[in-house]
């Protein structure tokens, strides 16, 4: 966290702190702020007993969260702060549990604001000993969906009326490319949607999902993932882990190569079942179930000895991975069509290396070979 | 050129030789073929004076035709065969030529058949000392049309009359990328596109471009590229080169990152004009424009020194590259979601290896810096 991040928390504490002790907004503008300022708010925070409970949280987060944090207080019963708190604290455990797997390298934090509403906060961990390209994003945002976005929802069955509405969206997505090819790549994305209608009704669904894309089969990372991601998904109702992992091996699939992208894991969208609440809490369980799901994998493999030959199948089968997000990943898509998207966060999703060979095909037989076999047969694990 | 290539090569022109002598067709089917056959087709010999233009052309071939020797013969005024015979050649000039500027490796020629009808010459030069990839492709296929792709063509402003309609393509196409960073990227494609609507009336056009993709900029060599390119259009029609410039800079456009691909060259597409013969020559004039445009260059820059930095910025460079070609190529994905597509050939224009950083800028007044105040403010060249 930058020291400019720091200065920021301080003064919304600040903020929050005179929100309690006078009732009334006081705004803090820059970072000039004067001694006797300082002095008055040190001076309030006798009043501030009752809010320990969210500073605890915000010491957890990797930076000031994008909706200002008196309206998160004020609002903590709406889905929409919710989302975001959860978010907040799920990108700050899994960045520093990476931080903790990789040693010395850190993760850069991006804040960044949207021109149209809302912003982001992206981390990246680039070019480490474990980490060759990790990327833990969460954005926040709102504004006016374009028609073509209110048609596309439209065509996915959702009931909207209207061209250009009102939305709100707040999601955490993540993609961690390890260095060493016995170390699969992990995506997750767990995101809330709000669209208001121009009759004034509001519609909402949560979407997301977890998958792994090993470079070579360990049969019993493959079942520890899945089965983490199913005792997740089994508190919530006995068929989800089955009808979601379905629809994972269906969506992480590479159409023109006729072959699946990893070995699945979880993947839904539109979810309303069986309410908001009952969403939210299955979502938020999913999202705390990556890291058991998928750090004792990066434990295990992560100095296990590897050859240059095993290095290149690694990079061919992360020119997969780039064929995959950036032909069929309707996210990965739809971000780039949208005017004003950071499109740095969306391909952060990309491979620091990646390549592509003429009519590569492994050997038969080969532990290459046997990973083919299984991304052309998506198999039950459990 | 493989062995069982070369033998096919003879059965071939022993069948050209029979059907001018005898004038009947002798089936010849496999690599079987008794003496006493080779003797009769030798004894032919003699009466093969007349067709010395056909075999001269033939060994300048990376294959076999697509189309049966006796049809490319017999329907020598067909547009669909003189631009079989035209990509044939085409092919052939460009792979000897850049096999003899990179030394030792060979192109390896992959000739592939199309269950649907047609098929394809694959010519690949990869891991080279001056080519790190080089592909150049050609295809002649035809079939049914897919109604979406009618539908794509009508929304172009094509009048095609029918909804699933017979059609015919001959085309080549090709992607350079260089080892060294100092050699550009260089792109070209031509092709011939035929469709017969439901009331048997013919819709033709051609269509095509050659484009430039440097990673450090040489203005003297963009301006002979632009040159060579612009010396080939003129001999068609005084504004041709200015028409097909800009649309080449429009097309070759990474839209989410408000930059050029490279620094252009031409494009153009649904070419009718003046007629099939004068579009037929245009196109010729363009692909024969190729080498000249784009060899000397090579030759030039080849064995220029290089740093590890320059080498990262020419993959950082070929991830955009990707990027483009994976995310807005009208060809790429056109045929990546036609059923039965050839992906590997297709996908034969990505470079061996490509690499993206998080939000990775050039230093201020950098070389690197230089080139991309170009492909954010394409200019005129000449």
């Amino acid at each position: 966290m930058s020291f400019t991040t720091i200065l920021s928390f301080t003064l919304y504490r600040g903020r929050v702190f005179l929100k309690n002790a006078q009732k009334h907004r006081f705004k803090v503008l820059g970072v000039g702020i004067g001694s006797s300022l300082l002095g008055y708010l040190n001076s309030c925070k006798v009043y501030a007993k009752g809010r320990t409970d969210l500073n605890d949280l915000k010491a957890g987060w990797m930076a000031e969260p994008l909706t200002d944090i008196n309206t998160l207080d004020q609002e903590s019963d709406d889905m929409k702060r919710r989302m975001e708190m959860m978010i907040m604290r799920i990108q700050g455990d899994i960045c520093r549990s990476f931080e903790r797997i990789e040693g010395k390298r850190k993760f850069l934090v991006d804040r960044w604001e949207r021109k149209e509403g809302g912003g982001g906060i992206t981390c990246v961990l680039q070019d480490g000993e474990v980490f060759e390209k990790a990327g833990v994003n969460i954005s926040v945002v709102y504004g006016k969906l374009p028609p073509a976005a209110v048609q596309q929802m439209k065509s996915r069955g959702k009931n909207l009326v209207g061209t250009e509405l009102p939305f709100f969206a707040a999601g955490i997505s993540s993609v961690v490319h390890p260095k060493n090819p016995h170390v699969p790549t992990v995506h997750f994305n767990y995101r809330y949607f709000e669209v208001t209608c121009e009759d004034g009704s509001k519609q909402w669904w949560f979407g997301g999902g977890t998958d792994l894309t090993p470079y070579y089969l360990d049969t019993q990372d493959v079942k520890h993932f899945h089965q983490t991601l199913k005792t997740a998904c089994d508190k919530h109702g006995q068929d989800l882990y089955k009808r979601y992992k379905k629809w994972c091996d269906e969506y992480f699939y590479i159409t023109h190569r006729g072959e699946c992208r990893g070995v699945g894991g979880i993947f839904f969208d539109d979810v309303e079942e069986p309410n908001q609440e009952g969403a939210f809490r299955f979502v938020t369980s999913c999202a705390e179930s990556v890291l058991p799901s998928y750090a004792p994998i990066v434990r295990k493999h992560k100095d296990d000895a590897y050859t240059a030959a095993e290095r290149q199948w690694q990079l061919l089968r992360r020119g997969r991975y780039v064929e995959f997000n950036l032909i069929y990943d309707r996210g990965t898509k739809f971000g780039l069509y949208t005017p004003g998207a950071r499109y740095e966060s969306i391909l952060m999703s990309l491979p620091l290396t990646a390549r592509w060979e003429y009519c590569h095909a492994p050997e038969k037989g080969s532990r290459e070979d046997e990973l083919m076999k299984i991304l052309k047969n998506p198999k039950e694990w459990l």
